[in-house]
């Protein structure tokens, strides 16, 4: 029996009250309205930045909330209007979007899409404001417009990327944020080509996959442990930390060297070098998702690993059935292992 | 009668004393050693280069010394080891070398030659570190390899480069150093697309070199007196203020925006921005002499012009006889005019 057009109850892990483990709840899950998606998630995996917000020390607290945004899924019904997607299509949900239509997305350069670009205060959908999700005709909040702790979710069509039928979801779900961010951050802003040398700050599965993205390029990573040379030829910055900022700047080669920053840091930083740095002919460029279009370009990244270009295996240390999502939270805390698996039918 | 390897007695404009007007003077100019290149001079003209190092407030003094590094002129004589220059080629000493051998010339990003990168604080010739100008015995120190306020010269061979001869030498001459600055910051570095905005912040010499390479590149010179649709596609910072330059940076448009540094700032500034200005897609880049290989590049800055496709005339303002060559720092004290050609011959 068709579930189009229908409510649809599901499992998903609710949490109720910042940096309190998750609980499984029944939730309805309202159709897809104009511009979305329903996507019967499959495979979705713990990052960081589900563990920031969850925590939420700081920011705008917005619970019952529905965490999640590494994932991969299929398509059970699409909302009005959306014409690139149809039931069955392999997908990954990413937690930036690609409208199509605005200055961002008509630039090649830019990933920051006006309309869809990250907002992680919003907790109800764009067309309407409103929540997917409810638990007894109580609203619970979406995050990032993923939600993908959920066996189904709600997701604008323009942050749904379709992939290759034959990739395997547990291992394609981490393409959707992380990885992607840290290889797209060394193949398309660092550029380095061949034989030159790549220093990385911070190894989290974000400065692993910027390693990786240098090991696709032909590039040499370097551990710095003496500066020879005159520096690097390209860094990766991965840690938000701005003493790291700093020194990996500070650490490239006058001339050539390309410095680029990736790990998000606090409110009050400030970057801080002395302009001779830069008139020395070094670069300084932040990244936004590794400057990966959602829909254009994601697909792409996931034919790197079909064709073997790209190892995705290396980093999933941990998979958890999940009715023990929580273990994947525990997992990140302690600082074990890189990205854990939640298998969403287990 | 050949001069080649003689003495050679002409005039030089020198100066004695910091901040003194130059005194024109007969000197020795003593024939070109190995790898070495005597040159007459025929126009040379007046950079805030020379300005700078002549009111020597806060450098090693360094004087007696012949200033001058923007200029035209014929080669007289080659010595030991110069193969790709002879008698009669027609060249533009340049303040910056290319030795073609070293990382950074070997480096298709770099122009910063490492033995031939600028050097303010040398004052003799790079092969036995003694000066090629002479009065009754009595040495009179070079200024950045170039010395062009004096009749003949001799530069090192890298820092020659060879143009057509085509070429009026009172115009191009120009093109030895702020001209290219300029028009390279914003040709090789900024790198507008057509139709893209183009800021630029000082509009002397050289950031009037880049408001021309954003004319080339068909972009759109902006005036910002309203920040409008989220900043400018590329901005060029020509003053050297350390607030230009971070306003510089500041003003580009998220996703794609490029800030190009290229005024020199004081020993003691600090570029200061909140990180999350570059990690929204924003780059920061410094170039030196315009991303030109002086050998290499030079000569093809001088067939823009003689393709028409690059305008010389709008620079220079001002014209005096070598006798009259302290009018020229006058004009520039003032802040009158852009660029003042001295005529040797006159």
């Amino acid at each position: 029996m068709s579930t189009t057009g229908q409510i649809i109850r599901c499992k998903a892990a609710v949490c109720w009250e910042a940096g309190k483990p998750l609980v499984m709840e029944e939730v309805e899950v309202a159709p897809p309205q104009k511009h979305e998606v329903r996507i019967k998630i499959l495979f979705t995996s713990l990052c960081h930045t589900d563990v920031y917000f969850w925590e939420a020390k700081g920011q705008t607290p917005l619970f019952p909330r529905i965490f999640g945004h590494e994932a991969g899924g299929i398509v059970e019904s699409v909302g009005e209007g959306v014409t690139d997607l149809q039931p069955g299509d392999h997908v990954l949900p990413i937690f930036t979007g690609e409208c199509g239509d605005c200055p961002h997305c008509h630039s090649e350069e830019s990933n920051m899409c006006d309309l869809l670009r990250i907002n992680t205060e919003r907790g109800g959908m764009i067309h309407d404001g409103e929540s997917r999700f409810s638990i007894n005709g109580k609203p619970i909040h979406h995050f990032l417009g993923t939600s993908t702790f959920s066996e189904y979710t709600v997701v604008h069509s323009g942050q749904v990327a379709k992939i290759n039928p034959e990739a395997p979801l547990d291992k394609v779900c981490i393409v959707s944020c992380g990885l992607s961010t840290g290889l797209g951050a060394t193949l398309n802003v660092a550029k380095p080509k061949k034989g030159q040398s790549v220093a990385i700050f911070g190894l989290g599965a974000v400065g692993l996959a910027a390693a990786e993205g240098a090991r696709i390029a032909g590039a040499v990573q370097q551990v710095i442990a003496e500066m020879t040379n005159g520096g690097v030829d390209r860094s990766v910055e991965c840690t938000g930390s701005i003493q790291a900022m700093i020194q990996a700047f500070e650490c490239v080669h006058d001339g050539w060297g390309v410095a680029v920053l990736v790990g998000v840091p606090s409110k009050d930083d400030a970057f801080k070098t002395h302009p001779m740095n830069l008139l020395n002919e070094r670069t300084l460029k932040g990244t936004f998702f590794g400057n990966y279009k959602p829909k254009t370009d994601i697909p792409g990244v996931v034919e790197k690993y079909m064709n073997k270009e790209l190892e995705l295996e290396k980093f999933i240390t941990h998979t958890v059935p999940f009715s023990e999502i929580n273990k994947a939270f525990d997992y990140m805390l302690k600082g074990e292992g890189i990205r854990c698996i939640i298998t969403m039918g287990a």
